[in-house]
Parts: C-alpha cells; structure tokens; sequence
C-alpha cells in the first residue's frame, strides 16, 4: 500500500494559524499551515495462517522511513464456537464505522472529526472476539483494550493499566443479493468504556490517556481541535450509531457519537459530541460494496479500467476507469465547562477517479471554521479552505 | 515471528526500585518496577541460496517499530572444504548455548543471568567458520567479532577496534536415533578472549565495551545487575561449560561461566561467574528435539493440536496441545574488588501450553534476590517477584 | 541487497581532522578520522504490476535499522504513447550517469565527487517520463522533482516548493549486438534547472536546499568538501556530459559537470564544476554489459563462479569468479567568490573480486587533496590516503 499525497492551504483566517503553530517559544508561533508533499502510506505487510486453527497478520508503515509504526499486528484463532474468531494483539478497536473501513476503501481522503477524535488511530493493544450469525445478517465484535497507542515503542509500562471495554453490534436487514450487493442498509450501534489515568504524574511511565484532539480532516501538522490531557479524568463513555443506505450508484453514510467525561473533584463532568454525514454517487454507474462479515465498506472495481497504451496495429487504446463525485458534512464539539478543545464544522467536495481496483487518484476541497476553542494568540476561532490530492495504490 | 509479553511486578523490596530506577536527577528515583504490556519481538525476515555456494540471511525486529534493530544479517559460503560453512556479518557469536537456542525454542521466557550478562544480545558483526564431523556427533564454531553491538547503528566507528575471539566445541555422544532423538546428551566448551577499550574517552567515536549487566530474567525497564563500563580494563576472557541431557519427556541443562578481567593500573583484575540449571518435563509427553549440527534444541512439536471449533454435524471439536512444567535456578555474581555490579539468584517456574509447533503460551513466576550490590539511594541489596506471559508465533 | 564495509584512515594530514570534525564546540575538534565497520546497505524490496499498465516498486533501506531509509518508492503507467512510461513517486531524478547506475553494478565502491555533490543522493519525490525510440538507440527521461531529500521523515513541507527540472537524453549509436553488447558507445547529455529557497528562515518548515557537499569518495563521517547552504541563492542550473567506451573487457567512462548559482543581492552569482574519468579491466575477460533501455551499465557475469567445495568422489572442486581492476581520476571545484566550500582532487585503485553474479568483493585504494578550503581551526588544505573494502550480495 502506497499513499502520496498533496496537501495546499490556500486560505487560513489568523486564528489558524495560532492553532497550527502553538508554541509561543517556536519562531513560528501563529504562522500560517504550509503546504506539504508527503507520503501518507507505505507498508510493509505479511499475514497468513499457522496450520488450520490460527492466522495473524503484521503490518508496518514506514511512510516516515525514519520512524516506523506498528498498524496491524495481530494472532488469531479460527473457526471458535459460536462462529466468531479471537484475535490478540495491536488492532483496530471497535468503535463506529469510519476507521473500521480500510484507508484503502473510504470515500474521503481522511477520516471525519469525530471518528479520529474519539477513536484516535483505532489501533490499539488489546483482544477482540468477531462473530456473525450464520447468515452474516448480523455480526458483532467486543474486546478490551490498552489506552495508550503503542505505535512507535511497542510498549505500554505503567501500573495503571488504563483499559477500555469496546462492542459494536451491526446488521445488513436488507442485502441485494441478486445485483452483487448494488442495494443494502447497514446499521450498527457501539459503546466503549474507557478507565483512563487523570492523575499520572512524573513518577508514573505512563501519560494520561484523557485526550480527544484531530487535525481538520486534512494532514495539518497539528491537531486543530484538542482538549489536550484531561487532568483528573477517572472515566469517560462513548456510544455510537452508524448508517449506511446505498442503492446502485448512490450511497449516503452518517454516524453519530456521544462522550460523557467523568472527573475527580478537578472539575465538572464534561460531555462531547459529534457527527458526519455524506453522500457519495459513481457517474460512470460502479456501486461502493459491502462486506457482510465485518460490516464496513470495500473495494470498488471499475466497469472499465483507465489506460492510455499504443496498440500494435496503431493508434491508442484508452479505458477511463471509475468515476465518483462525493460531499461531507461533520461537525465536533469538543469544548464543555473549563475544557475547550473547539468546535468544528466542515464541508468536503470529493473526486474519485479509480484507474483499476488497485488504484486511484483522489481530490478533496475542504472548507471548515472552528470556534470556541481556548485562546491561542489571542484567538478563539478561525476558518480554513484546503485542498488534498492522493495517488494510492495498494497490492 | 511475534511474540507478545505481559509482565507483572506484585513485590519488590525498596532497593529494587532504585536498581531499577537509578538515576538521582530523575521523578521516579527509586520508584517501584511498574507493569508492562509489551511486543518483544516482531521480526521481518528474508533468507535464501545465492546460486549453489553461498546464502544469506536478512532479519530486521520492529517489536518497538520506531527504532528497528538488526538481528541476523549475513553472508555466507556453502560446503566448505572440512564439512564447513563460513558466514560474514552480524550473527551470534558462539559462547554457552542458552544465548544460540533460538528464542522460538527456549524453555523460559528470557535467558539466564550468565547467558544475558556474559554474551549481551549475542549477535556481532564477525566472520564465523561453522563445521561438523561427519556423523554429525561433534561440531565446532569460531571465529572473530567486533565487541560493539551494533543493531541500531549498523556501524561500528573507533580506532581501537575492540575485538573478540570466540570458539565453540560440542558433542552428542548418545544420540537416539531409533526413537527419532528422544534421548541424548549434549555437551559443549567455549571459550572468548575480548579486547575492550578500556580507555576510550570524549575524542574517540567508540565507547569502552567492557561492561556486564542483565536484567532480572525478565522485562524490567533497567538492568539490575551492572557493572558499568570498566574503566581501563584490557582483556577479558570467558569460559563457559553446558550441557543438556533429555530423556524423553524430561531433560536436565545447566550451564557454568567464568570471566576474568584483566585492568591496567586502574585497578586489580577481576573474576566475576555465573550458572544455572533447569528441570523440564512434558506432562504430555513431547519431548525437546535436538539439532545435532547446530548443538542446540529445537521445535516441540505438540502430539495434538490445540484446537476448539464448530463442528459440521453439530457438536465441538477439541484439542490440548502440549503442557509443560519447568523449573530453573540461576546464580550470577559480578561483584569483585571494587567493581560491585551485584549478586544474585533467582528461581523461575515455567509452564509451557503449546497450541502448535508454531505457537505457544508461556508463562514464568520468577523470585529473586540480588546483594553485594553498588549502593543506589542508599540500598545495596532487595529481592522480587515477577510474574510474566508471553503469546509467541512464528511461520 | 546486503553491502557490508570496511573503511581505514591510514594517512590523514592534520586539516583533515578538522574537515571531519568540524564542530569547535565539540571534544573531538580536529580529530582525525577514525576507521569504521559499518553495513553500507540492507534494502527491503517489494515490486510488482497493478494489473497490465500499472506497477510500483518500494524499498526501503535498513543498514542503520534504527533510521530507515526510503529509496525507490514509486507507482508507475507503462506502456504510454511515444513508447515510454511514467513514474510518481520517491525515484532518482536524471542527471548524470554515475548515480543512476546502481550500487549494485558500479565498478567503483563509492560514487565521484562531482556525481554526489550536484546530485546528492539522487532520489527525489518526483515525477519523470521515461522513453526510448523503437530499436533502443535513443533514450530520455526527463521530469520534476522537489529539491528537499525526504529519505527520512517522507515529507516535504513549505510553502516555497523548492522543485527542479531535470531532463536526460543518450544514445549508443554503437552497439554489438553480434558479441551480445561486450562493445558499444554509449553517449549521454543531461540538465537541471532548479528553485532553491535561499531565503528562508525559522518560520519556515522548510530549509534552503542550495548545498552542494560530498564525502573524500569513502564512508567519512563528514563531508570534506562542503559550500554549507548557500544565503540568498535564488536558482542554480547544472549541466553535464557523459560517456562510456567499452571494448570486451575495457571501459573508458567520464562525466564532466559544469553548475552556475544565481544569489540575490547577498553576494556574487557561483560557478562551480567538476569531472572523473575511469579505466576498467577484467583480467578474466568479462565486460561489464550495458543497458540501452535506460542507458545504464547492468549486472557482470563472471565466465565461472567463485566456490571452494569437498566433492563426493574426494578432493576440492574449485572456481576462481571474476577479476576486474580499475583506476578513476576524479575533480571537484565548488570554491567560488566568498564560498569556500573546497576543491578536491582524487586517484582511486579498484580491484574487484566477483564471486557469482550476484556477490562479490570490493576493494578501494584512495590518495586525495583537497584545498581552497573554507579555513577550520586554521587550516584551508589537506591530503589523504583512504582504503575501502566491500562484501556485496543481492537477491
């Protein structure tokens, strides 16, 4: 899997970037967001089965060549009873749709913000049972997990073991079998309870998990949005609902996500929230599939592929792969009481041009304004326009 | 190969917290070992014949994914005249056995004090010439390496090159063949003479490699038994005794070190020593396999499977894999003159759940007490224990 | 790919020292060099076709596993009208003929002067066209490409983008295909036009990419001949002439290089420049092949392989691989007006062993001067004496 991406900021209002740029002691202190060439993904993977009763799977990125993170890494046991599979290790946990679909899948360059807000990264050490009824229509996945993402080291060292206990329960009532899956609704429902260390100190190896923060659904250096670490956190409990209506062509998606903090006597209790909606629609007729078994999306294959080749009698050959046209509403609130990561909203116009089920080019033009927010420099609020480009492949 | 560790620090005495956090200038002096969920190992890996003469072996761990090290990376030549094989690069340097068993077949989670202190992550860059007879009942090892470990670096840089010679003889006089090698006995002698640079100070690129620490047989953060570098040592020399003997389910290893440093006039020379023994028993029946070329053990592989699924016509399936139970007892004193890096002992019990012969469940309850140690925050000795699992795989 | 070094100092003139530890503030201010072992090279390689008219290639070097490195990282289209192909992505960008030779087939064991200061490190995140008329006789590349190296950390991030245009065309116009290539003419002519950002600053992501610098053609820790980032350089402009003339077991390459350096009003526009020319013999007869689709010279196949093994029958069977000496005289003048960045030149002796095709034994002698040095701790000139050896193997 490759991922390259172009990310321009053609507009930033002053408020930005303070947001950006943080750091009163930096030079750069409220600069504006530059512009970036990067790669956002390439990894390295291997998976397969250990005789007929176990798999696993590990997954490196070194996008940063330098500095390399763990995504999956996983073993797991097969075919348990029940129909559900058991699976120890570095993984996704479940929690809403958006970072359960593959980065190779989404419709969107990057995740809503309440998606990588409350569910940072996805990726967490921990072990989670999948199962399915025996006609997929339903399918349910729960585990327990450690808060901290262990990306870089590898290593969570602490003695307070900050767990959370994650579920997600999903169905597919309606299933067009006969078109290949070109018509179905997918629903689900997740909670997580999360016990994070609110009072971690300099004796402690741990930090305090209590932290929600997202860039602007756009690779900004920063998190635009950040409550920063809670102190005094003691619990905090999410719940999620998530659609999916797709007909042909045509696909709305939604979700929302409910964040109920609870402090020690450092402060009040404190309640998030946020929620996105899109709708995405192929102008050359493909539909986005669905994937009974995990209840998440996946990958399109276009009627026709995109070349452009010299034939050998002459002239070109040309194919113009899939097209897609897609637009995203989302908004996160983040600021309560005495805590104010922010409130955002954003609007997000996509074009998808698939050349073979392998690749694509995608283009998102974000619009987006933030308020509420603690002041930096001075400012409370801002608004942005980016524009972000990605070749991706993967193999 | 993944392995994945869990380990537990239910008591340890208040000089244990200081060995383990030593350093006066930091918040947590003397604070207790705190609990870890960890990946100790997951390695990417690459090996294969160069047409008919040479092959090579490629081994990269990213269990702390942001920082790789290098494990086996190598070169080498093929059918050498006198049944040998020569290999360039970085590799394990044959001294004791514990430290070449693979950690894929090694009974406890981690290696023993005297492995762990005297042959320090084993691997060097150096040119060994590996042999046989041509039964196969006496093999041999030796070669030349540079004392430095360089996994993180690749690169050795220093005037004073800090080498080591190393040489490995072993033999299985009784070797079952009849019941497919459960019964043998293994013995083996070794022998390093090291060259450090006792001397290197702030112009030089290289450090002085004359040091002896470990930790507690387990995942601690620090070493718990250190010497420090040496100031103006010289020489060393190690000698080393092992052997194994199995006898079906049961087999019996132990292994003894000695190590004489040799100091200019910064101070008298030194004799640190080490040993261990340990018991294992196959409730089962299994027994460990041994690989007469190399002199140590290899893959258990389990009578029955441990699975548990659906199936077909109604019902579960079932199997129990491989159990085995395991006691060891340690010794290590590097503590001499005026150099006082501590003495210790410890005594683990293992229990082994094979599932397969390529995954496993390991667990040790370790207790030990360490003396005549260099005086941290005060203390000079303390005692622990640690409790510890670990998932391990390999394909 | 696996290339394992050794780098000796045995003569350094005392400027050297401090050429190579520059930094006053440091203890080992004018030290001389000190020898090395050190793994050059251990690259992870994944490449491949996305279907028919697309593939990708991803590499990522590992010979410091602490800091990975990107090298090729690209996804391609093949097979585009006028014969030719397109890459994006990670990929060196076209200058000169020495640097997109590979590693792996070069005769010398580190690269010219000239070759690694205009084009350091060569691969850039790009975009290039590459092409060849019908019968192979003419190729180009030509592309652009970001002046920042993001081998590292993967990103590119400023707002001034800092790109060059670099184009490439060659020609063999002599070929003999009768003798399968073992003589031909290879021609090449090559120019980049490129957009530093010399004025930028601590606001800025992004620093000023105009530096031209190169190690003494050995793993030094420095770079001996250094302009440092030239202030207030606004464009620079590189052009460069190439060829190979190979006759059976000879060849006779050179590259001359001119680069002119506009500044803004911070100073006087540069002219820096600077050439190598090399012999090469095989005492065995083997020629080094040559590759007409990319006009790059291939991979050497030794008449018989190198191997030294027991036969069954009794006695040694032996081979004796492929012998090849070389000389290089190699120039650089990159002092000009008020940058003394250094003039060197260099005489190398190779003699490389080939053991099979895909592993042989490398070994350089180095004699070098190098003067009209910016002055550190007094001194502007010094003169050298360098010897190299490599163990090199791909798969």
């Amino acid at each position: 899997r490759i991922h390259l991406d172009y990310w321009s900021f053609p507009h930033a209002s002053p408020g930005i970037g303070f947001f950006e740029h943080s750091d009163p002691g930096d030079a750069d202190f409220g600069a504006d967001p530059e512009d970036a060439f990067r790669f956002r993904r390439i990894r390295l993977e291997m998976r397969g089965d250990i005789l007929e009763t176990m798999n696993y799977r590990l997954q490196i990125d070194f996008a940063a060549p330098g500095v390399g993170e763990m995504k999956d890494v996983w073993v797991g046991f097969k075919e348990l009873p029940g129909n559900q599979d058991l699976r120890i290790g570095n993984q996704k946990r479940p929690l809403g749709l958006d970072h359960l679909n593959s980065s190779r899948f989404n419709v969107f360059l990057e995740r809503p913000f309440v998606i990588e807000t409350f569910n940072s990264d996805a990726r967490r050490l921990g072990i989670t049972m999948y199962g399915n009824n025996s006609d997929d229509s339903l399918g349910w996945a729960y585990g327990v997990y450690n808060l901290e993402n262990i990306k870089s080291d590898g290593e969570y060292r602490g003695d307070s073991l900050q767990l959370s206990g994650n579920a997600r329960l999903f169905g597919s009532p309606w299933y067009d079998q006969t078109s290949g899956g070109r018509g179905y609704w997918h629903w689900g429902i997740a909670g997580m309870v999360a016990r994070p260390d609110g009072d971690s100190g300099p004796v402690d190896e741990n930090s305090n998990e209590a932290r929600f923060n997202t860039r602007p659904e756009a690779r900004s250096e920063s998190s635009w949005l950040d409550t920063g670490r809670i102190a005094g956190a003691e619990w905090y409990e999410i719940l999620g609902f998530e659609s999916i209506v797709n007909v042909g062509p045509v696909q709305v998606t939604g979700e929302y996500q409910l964040n109920w903090v609870q402090r020690d006597n450092t402060g009040p209790d404190l309640f998030y929230h946020g929620a996105y909606i899109y709708v995405g629609y192929f102008l050359t007729g493909e539909h986005i599939p669905y994937n009974r078994g995990s209840g998440t999306i996946g990958r399109v294959k276009p009627f026709e592929n995109f070349f452009l080749v010299d034939r050998c009698f002459g002239g070109h050959g040309t194919g113009w792969g899939a097209w897609q046209v897609a637009a995203r509403y989302s908004y996160l609130d983040v600021s309560d009481a005495d805590v104010l990561g922010g409130v955002g909203h954003s609007i997000t116009g996509a074009l998808n041009w698939h050349w073979t089920a392998y690749s694509k080019l995608q283009m998102n033009a974000i619009y987006g304004e933030i308020d509420e927010h603690a002041a930096v420099g001075g400012f409370t609020e801002g608004d942005y326009f980016i524009f972000g480009a990605r070749v991706a492949i993967d193999f």
